[in-house]
């Protein structure tokens, strides 16, 4: 891939700010063709906002230190983080997993420390950024991205524009009821509402749920036969089942493209109960129209679509995710 | 409001096709004030399509009489009618409620029989214009409308468009699950999937369900201390509490506009089971951008949204909801 980019190709540095690891890597962008010529990866600190700052700046650095480049050579610089956070002006609103990340200037600390322009974006979107200009939603006007991993996550686009909402953050479809408050043994929610899809179904509360260290487990046990680890199995498929069946009646998208670590590693649980459900179960015409499908760009998605978000936005042309 | 309109003022045919009766409108528009000048209002029949077709055409023409004009003194039509449909052709791709409505090109027969451009959309894509313009939803770029009567069902609009969807169908949201299967009683919708909101909280699903004649009747037994009547009205407000949670959660709109005979007349027993579960169960930021509103344009809202999308759509404008 070293090979398409050239001397005059556009430079860009992509951060990927997670609660386990911060990650950063300078690309070069042709199109929506992505080429990653140095990166760095390192913990994400827990003693506070100005470390995450430093470390996210230590990593951009060796990224260039890598790609034999300086800040200089760099059109700008595009950031997925956790959110709810304003994309427009680059504050984190609250990200409870990172340490004093409450009404956080991100992309004004971010840009002063670098000298660059960086533009923030809630991880899902830049997610569904990269996988709609580099990935599994290629084409698609209308879809849905979901990534389903520790948490449930997602993002909308819609006729082309990413449903934003009044306040930034549309998109939490983990946080669809699926389930009534009065039916017996629904979980609560990390949020703290009952019956949210990510109660049934994210990694971490399948793994508590069931008992077991992680949802890797929870699914070796259940194929194992343990009845506990199957019960916990076949509810996060229902409500995976009625997630989907949701979003096709409710959203009409042409592909849902479902990433993250537990529909990687357990398609048969994941993809095929959404499948399955949306042909049984949605409206004909919806069913019709909609494609699932695994999420093309992997652990690298954050970078990817930090990188293409921040060449839109650069140029001028990110209205249609703005 | 009679003295709003002068010889000048555009008038336009509005038709609002239910599965119970056809209702014509002659409106005059000036910007989004519309006044009924003349109307009618008949039977839909149920021998055939072509039978619907010849009394929306009389209804018309009995509005226009009623209105002492012409069909040349008008400038277009818009018709409000059940999907789903193709709002872009007026094909009517299936509509169970009335006879012979199966891929029919509504707007080109009605069209061809009064000399007019007939603009056809769905019920409630046309209410939801009409509260857009003209109602409960004016100013706000991100709304949900939705209407809960003897069925349930809605439109999405998100940064100033509506979200249509791959094809056309987007907004039921009658139809998202906020029940899993297998939890005991579930009750199985008219879609024939278990758990919608529609089958907990439309009208007919909730009367059936009790086991008597009409909705009003279930409120009346359970505020008369009947249990069986008590259980059902408290799962529908758990079913339309997860709705509200689920559209402010992923929708993040900042109005939720709720119409239809059910709200009307039970509003504590719907608009307040949406706010109290939004101020609850919401996460923060989209809690505090919404506000959960009844519709104000009442059993007209067919007709004004009939009328206000044929004049945008007559003029060219009607780009935002397209």
């Amino acid at each position: 891939m070293g090979s398409e980019v050239t001397p005059l190709t556009p430079r860009y540095l992509a951060l990927d700010l997670g609660g386990t690891n911060v990650r950063a890597a300078i690309a070069g962008v042709e199109g929506s063709l992505v080429t990653i010529l140095g990166r760095d990866e390192r913990p994400t600190p827990r003693e506070s906002a100005e470390a995450i700052v430093a470390a996210l700046v230590a990593s951009a650095r060796a990224a260039l230190d890598a790609a034999g480049l300086r800040a200089s050579d760099l059109v700008a610089a595009g950031c997925s983080a956790p959110g709810p956070l304003d994309h427009r002006t680059g504050v984190v609103h609250e990200a409870p997993n990172l340490t004093g990340f409450v009404a956080f200037p991100l992309g004004a600390r971010l840009g002063a420390a670098l000298g660059l322009d960086v533009f923030v974006d809630r991880d899902t979107a830049t997610a569904a950024i990269g996988e709609a200009l580099a990935g599994a939603a290629r084409g698609a006007r209308d879809f849905v991205y979901l990534t389903i991993s520790t948490g449930l996550g997602g993002a909308i686009v819609s006729g082309g524009r990413m449903v934003r909402g009044a306040s930034g953050t549309a998109g939490e479809l983990g946080h669809w009821p699926v389930a009534l408050p009065s039916c017996a043994g629904v979980p609560r929610c990390g949020c703290g509402a009952p019956g949210c899809a990510e109660a049934f179904a994210a990694g971490k509360n399948l793994a508590e749920r069931a008992g077991r260290p992680d949802a890797a487990a929870v699914y070796a046990a259940a194929a194992a036969g343990d009845p506990g680890a199957a019960t916990c199995v076949r509810d996060a498929e229902e409500a995976l089942a009625a997630l989907a069946v949701g979003i096709a009646n409710v959203l009409n998208p042409e592909r849902i493209v479902v990433g993250g670590a537990v529909a990687e590693h357990e398609p048969a649980h994941v993809l095929g109960p959404m499948r399955a459900a949306i042909a049984a179960r949605a409206f004909r015409a919806p069913a019709a129209a909609v494609r699932v499908v695994p999420a093309s760009l992997g652990p690298d998605v954050g970078l990817v679509g930090a990188a293409l978000a921040a060449c839109e936005r650069a140029a001028g042309r990110g209205e249609w995710f703005l």
